[in-house]
């Protein structure tokens, strides 16, 4: 199976688990969880649970309590996006070609929207716990207990303002007050609003599946080089980027006099920095010495990308 | 000790246990810390800490790991009360005699203050497998964290899309999209906004002092007869009340055409009801035969106020 079939066929699983764990909407309650269908279901690609689930595999997890996590991941991610969009931050009215959530429901829904894929997310990995084998013993059930409650642990640490919220503070912080963007801010941005939901992907899965700390710990660093080579090509792109093949209006960041890497250090020292961390990331797969070659292929793919 | 004397004695405890889990404002992330201790250091009676910590008490619980419970619960109240503020939503400008979050500090940063809050309540609120005591040996050690495990679930379902959230929701949407306020939406309103984290604050006290699943049942309707009351009871006092007493304008919900418990059921009723769900609140904490003296005088001070 070539590459771009398999991504396809673990996306696709990825939105079938993810359907599972997402509410009906009914009750008084349902303009809320309409919202968050609506979200939902507006066709991401699923990267965070399909780089989770593939670790997992990678490490030999066996058991359905990976589940919740996928679902989880996704929706941290989809309450970032919708809280992202809202007029009080980027006041965006587009998202993967449809309207964004609070331009269908309004602000106050679509606050409460992300508010309750937040909450939704630990309540949601939280069902792990009931999805543990029972056929391990006593002491078997409790290591993998163990296990989940380290998974929630670093999830909700990578989500929280030690991690995506960080990175997200610290950019709207910069926007709204009109603050420099220096070298050290931007790289903490990017390290954070994006880098840090890619690690928790890679760390979950591989703490869920029982890796060794030292495995963790190397995943925990490719999935920042992952991070910050697919924030710099993204603000190379905006530079270099073939529109039709993007699908989106190229030079939009210097027209609206953004800082990005590429304004910070250059075109040739951004396109080198991007190339020495996605080769890092892929070299931090290869140490482990397992059968990381899908991984690899998914990592380049975001790094190295055209589009 | 007298009641008022106790009260005092308990809310320092919790704002002292506060103080310790809420992080201090530096790096680039900055800014939403500064907003995040804003509005937990606006002076709050912590009341929801203090219930909890009463109950526990109360089945003799012992050790550190109710504080994050304690902390977690507060965080959760006040990012309720950031995004409740908003201009999306209620758009007030006071609270506790001081302005709001997003008059401070601008709505993109409140709105991330207030998802800081809500993932901070649980990064928190999962320290307390931290503080297990380890003199218990193995089996009692994972007693405790099943406690906690059962903790986290009640305090995120009640926090959640069927609980506050579902309450926020509906009033919400039913004010957004001018839906009429029936009887059976008001009480969903009242059962879920206000309640759902009362019974919470009493429910994850139990548990985690080990209180066996029918009392833990007892306590969850204690909380929903002391929320309902307390709402009725604020509905009441907008009509009855002293404006000297209660630091605010009578009237109001009249004025701004609001329905409430009042207008929908008369002012007879409302308070024959407010009074029956408050006996009856006391009556099923009685039928525990425990030593539930404060927590009487506690819901009493609630349901029964003048101001």
């Amino acid at each position: 199976m070539g590459f771009s079939e398999e991504l396809s066929k673990k996306a696709a699983f990825a939105e079938e688990v993810l359907k599972k764990y997402t509410p009906s909407p009914s009750g008084f309650e349902g303009r809320v969880l309409e919202a968050v269908e609506y979200s939902v279901s507006a066709g991401g690609k699923h990267l965070r649970p399909v780089i989770m689930k593939a670790v997992f595999d990678m490490y030999g997890g066996e058991g359905e309590y990976i589940e919740p996590f996928m679902a989880a991941i996704e929706f941290i991610h989809n309450y970032s996006l919708i809280h992202d969009d809202l007029p009080a931050m980027d006041n965006d009215m587009y998202r993967r070609g449809k309207k964004t959530t609070h331009v269908v429901y309004g602000d106050g829904i679509a606050t409460l929207a992300g508010d309750c894929l937040l909450n939704l997310s630990f309540e949601t990995a939280m069902k792990a716990f009931d999805l543990i084998p029972g056929d391990n013993g006593e002491t078997g059930r409790n290591a993998l207990k163990d296990r989940v409650i380290k998974a929630l642990r670093i999830l909700f640490d990578k989500a929280g303002i030690n991690g995506m919220l960080g990175g997200q503070s610290a950019d709207v912080d910069a926007e709204k007050r009109g603050l420099e963007m220096d070298k050290d801010r931007l790289m903490y941005i990017h390290e954070n609003k994006t880098a840090a939901l890619i690690e928790a992907a890679l760390m979950t899965g591989a703490v869920l599946a029982g890796a060794p700390d030292g495995d963790v710990k190397v995943l925990e660093e490719t999935g920042s080089d992952t991070g910050i080579a697919f924030q710099i090509k993204d603000d190379i792109l905006d530079v270099t980027g073939d529109e039709e093949k993007l699908g989106k209006h190229v030079g939009s960041d210097s027209e609206n006099g953004k800082v990005t890497y590429v304004t910070l250090f250059g075109l040739e020292k951004a396109e080198e920095d991007q190339r020495k961390l996605s080769l890092s990331a892929v070299n931090r797969l290869t140490s482990l010495n397992k059968d990381s070659e899908f991984l690899k292929d998914l990592i380049s793919s975001l790094t190295d990308r055209e589009s």
